[in-house]
């Protein structure tokens, strides 16, 4: 089903006010999750609002948390989600990140006691709005083993650095560390689907192309795969965001971290609170002239985008330029979300009384 | 040849005072070198010492720099390196980062006109000598191809994550963004053998596994190796350490960084002066009680030591651990050097006047 940007946002608002949150909660998380299906993120869109419910109906996410800063010096601060939701908590934490950078020329805010944050991209996007270079990294439920082991330790644990340009859109790395996003998987587990050697092993440790084997003990492989081609890399990407995010915060880290899914329980010895995250902002003039930047920005984006390829017709991909031809196609033109997700949701509005989604 | 620490030190000093480095820097820039090859990353310590020698006589590296801060906020600065070492250069400005983290809990330090900095640990560890976490990072002459090209436009550009821990060593991630470090394929091409498939393309963009690719109009491929497997992150990576390191200070980046090898001009047209390198600190204490962190990595690190693994004789290593492992050895024991880089030293000594080698 083709449905606007508005009726999608309105919806997805109505569903956050039927929780409890505050008009003011219910608009941002929306926006944060809006975002990402702009912008062809659907794993991270409307996709997940039924899951977020499930949470708050088990009393894992909290509608009126009291979000506050329980630690800081002049750069850097450790803020309390209240078990919010990580859509209203990770945004309030680039806002201080934001206003230390403004006064000092960065910011730095690890975040423990929350949920889920939706897409990296969003909230180091904050930062570059402001003309400063945004950093975005969470901790995610554990899916993925570390070299050597066939035991699910680590999340996909995503990093995200964001650095505005001048002509071109900014330039937006925003990336899960493991080898593939489990969104993939999904993806592929709904088809019926194989998927390449290299994203998945079984429960022994040996390469799988079967999705669903993460459902009978299987893990994700960490970015690089396997040890001759650098998954110790990936590995450690995965664990720098880890220690970031959660043991920096006093969040769970590694296996600790709990689960995205209701019908999973935590673990019942957490060595923190709630998941965590780890939000940068960086003045661009607290480096150069903010001008100077851009232009070499664009400069260097320019001297990429026209390098020779291997295949003439498949040019390289500007880190965020897939998705913000997306946002202006799905902008004009309407996104498009599946049937099983949009029967999802207009159960969900049943549920809490909230009028149902209407198409294009 | 089996080297003492002491005699590899010495020998390294008296290199650089015969170039005309200062005391202080000839000891500093030994120190650098000597950690390399103490902690087993022989690319990176003394078989460097006669392509530094070299860009000194065609006077690309300057022995006496004035290396200073250019631009300043309280926790921003960019530093020219006045073309100096990076050996020097690199802890000047890591020494900045930590004295802005001191006073206002975290410091970040992008670095121009300097030269290749060893290896991007050392400069970590200087931070979490101090409770801080390290980040280094530097781009590098380009030897690898974008996704989806066959053109070398970046180099293996590491990024370097170091935390420390309370029982345990410090957690160090240490790694190129490449899916191979360069140090391996010299290896490989010394010894004749073939690499793995995933390392290197040809020039046509076509999988190689003969480690002599690079000469003849090849690449090495972004950390993923092939877009199924993640190397646009792999490229989004090593984007990131460029933009920070030289887009962020005024240095050359991309195809513009000049070539570590004095046989090969740097581009005529240069985009920024010398190569970048980006630094910087955080306090641990900013966020959380130092020793609360601290029980919470030796946690960390205990329970991922403890993982199951698919191979019971192949345990999880923990990030730095292997380079830890060697440092103790080779101060007991002595430093191995090949023989190939013991006479090309020894005609390096002979040529300045300085003493040459002898192993233990």
């Amino acid at each position: 089903m083709l449905i606007t940007e508005h009726a999608l946002r309105n919806f997805t608002e109505n569903i956050f006010l039927a929780m409890g949150c505050s008009a003011e909660h219910a608009k941002l998380a929306a926006d944060v999750l809006l975002l990402a299906d702009l912008r062809g993120i659907d794993s991270h869109g409307v996709a997940r609002l039924t899951g977020y419910v499930r949470l708050w109906e088990k009393q894992r996410i909290n509608a009126t948390p009291d979000i506050k800063i329980v630690h800081q010096t002049p750069t850097t601060a450790t803020v309390d989600g209240d078990a919010g939701l990580g859509l209203v908590v990770a945004p309030f934490a680039m806002q201080v990140a934001i206003d230390m950078a403004d006064k000092y020329g960065s910011g730095w805010v690890s975040i423990r006691n929350s949920n889920h944050f939706g897409i990296a991209g969003y909230h180091a996007l904050m930062a570059v709005e402001k003309d400063m270079i945004g950093i975005a990294m969470t901790n995610a439920s554990p899916l993925v083993a570390p070299t050597f082991s066939n035991e699910r330790l680590l999340g996909t644990n995503p990093m995200c650095y964001a650095f505005p340009a001048g002509k071109y859109p900014p330039l937006i790395v925003d990336m899960a560390t493991s080898a593939a996003a489990n969104g993939k998987l999904e993806i592929a587990q709904r088809s019926g689907k194989q998927v390449p050697e290299g994203w998945i092993q079984d429960e022994n440790g040996n390469y799988t192309t079967d999705p669903h084997a993460l459902k009978s003990g299987g893990s994700l492989l960490p970015l690089g795969s396997d040890r001759e081609h650098g998954s110790h890399k990936g590995f450690g990407l995965s664990a720098t965001v880890d220690i970031l995010s959660a043991v920096l915060s006093g969040a769970n880290y590694g296996p600790w971290v709990p689960p995205f899914v209701a019908f999973l329980e935590p673990p019942t010895d957490p060595v923190g609170k709630g998941i965590g995250h780890f939000l940068g902002a960086m003045r661009v003039d607290g480096f150069r002239p903010a001008d100077e930047f851009k232009t070499h920005m664009d400069n260097w984006i320019q001297r990429f985008k026209s390098a020779s390829t291997v295949d003439p017709s498949q040019k390289v991909i500007i880190p965020g330029e897939p998705e913000l031809e997306a946002e202006i196609d799905r902008k004009k033109n309407g996104i498009p979300v599946v049937d099983v997700v949009v029967s999802d949701l207009n159960e969900l509005a049943k549920k809490l009384g909230v009028s149902h989604l209407t198409g294009l």
